[in-house]
């Protein structure tokens, strides 16, 4: 068996998130696997570097699959990508070391959250951010990003219920970044929890309008409640951006 | 009766283009009439600086129209953009001298072309750019647009019969710009014949994958002949982009 690393970039928008629901058709990992084993006449399962939600995209997401297969891997990708839907791009295919695991050997990821600061129209990339035109106090939105980056526990900002697996991640760094209308929220960890980048953002953007401020994020952290942080921002303006081995 | 300026943009993807066919609904015209009229409570009709094609969009379209109103264009300009689709967005509404017209006071425009000129899959932006993975020569497109430009009789690039009006016109500029994985065709004129740009483009990027010499540009252009020219480009990727007054 040989094994693979697959680069995947994909608009979330119609579908119900990366992971396989049971027969539920409508997950990007179930419609990837549907068209790899039927290319590869073999049931080709795969691992990605970690879910996303309904509806966030991915620039980069990598996954890997081990299968059979006399056709060289560049013919391979060249047979996938002609079996693709447009919301689905494959941008590479390469044999990987039989131990290569796309979840279990990442070594950390980069989120971007991508918001309209502007009350002009967002057209083109309506899919693609958060539309918020209000006025937003940047400087308190990156001493509070500040206060929020290092090795914490983050179960204020995750939506599953307090379970036994750990809730401490390392957050490496937190950028804001803005450029014409857009601004940028760019967070750099080893791992995420389920709902992390959206509650990290949803709480910024609210000491961004004043709700809050950047000095309440330590106690935040630590009460551990996720009624303490702020709300989850819409999955629409999340992207994975970047996967790192 | 006030006089206005609205500039838009739109995303042209599942309209008929801009103008009014009749009691059909699928256009942008129709549209926007539909809401302003029911907005001022009056019927309002929308002279655009031109018309574009069914799957053509507009980063900058310019109209006008005539309407009695009590609000100011500041208020009317809120209340429009609570009331269009996402794929419609109002950049600005002004009231204008009163012998402004968005058509007959247009001194020139500026149409570009997206060309996503790679393997890579085109995901984000599928909806707003051509397709054209092969290698092209920018150098020999660089020469056949600059043999276009000038003032000439561009029949050959109409996909109209000839009739009486005279399809002269002057291309002022077409600029040939490489940015990444991206090419754009951006023609600056003072007015341009039905689907003109997107013969233009269908002819430069036969050129551009040798399939023409860009020494056949000034007899394509005196044969006055539509049969002589490339294929008309697909809609998809142009964009009305600026318009002069």
């Amino acid at each position: 068996m040989q094994n693979y690393m697959l680069t995947l970039c994909y608009d979330g928008s119609r579908y119900k998130g990366w992971q396989r629901q049971g027969n539920t058709e409508g997950t990007i990992q179930a419609k990837l696997e549907t068209i790899l084993s039927r290319l590869l006449q073999q049931p080709v399962e795969l691992a990605a570097s970690g879910r996303t939600d309904a509806g966030v995209h991915a620039k980069m997401q990598v996954c890997s699959f081990r299968a059979e297969s006399a056709r060289s891997s560049e013919e391979l990708l060249r047979e996938l990508r002609n079996h693709l839907p447009e919301d689905i791009g494959a941008i590479s295919l390469e044999e990987a070391p039989p131990r290569f695991h796309a979840r279990l050997s990442c070594r950390g990821k980069r989120y971007v959250y991508r918001i309209w600061n502007s009350e002009q129209p967002l057209v083109f990339d309506r899919r693609y951010m958060l539309r918020v035109p209000e006025k937003l106090d940047l400087e308190a939105m990156r001493k509070a990003a500040d206060a929020l980056c290092g090795k914490h526990d983050f179960a204020s900002f995750c939506s599953l219920k307090p379970g036994k697996k750990s809730t401490v991640r390392e957050l490496r760094e937190i950028r804001v970044t803005e450029g014409g209308d857009e601004l940028r929220l760019s967070f750099t960890g080893d791992g995420f929890l389920y709902n992390m980048v959206r509650i990290l953002t949803g709480t910024l953007l609210e000491v961004g309008l004043g709700k809050r401020q950047p000095s309440e994020m330590s106690a935040i952290l630590q009460s551990c409640d996720r009624t303490k942080a702020g709300p989850t921002a819409p999955a629409q303006g999340l992207f994975l951006w970047e996967v790192y081995y």
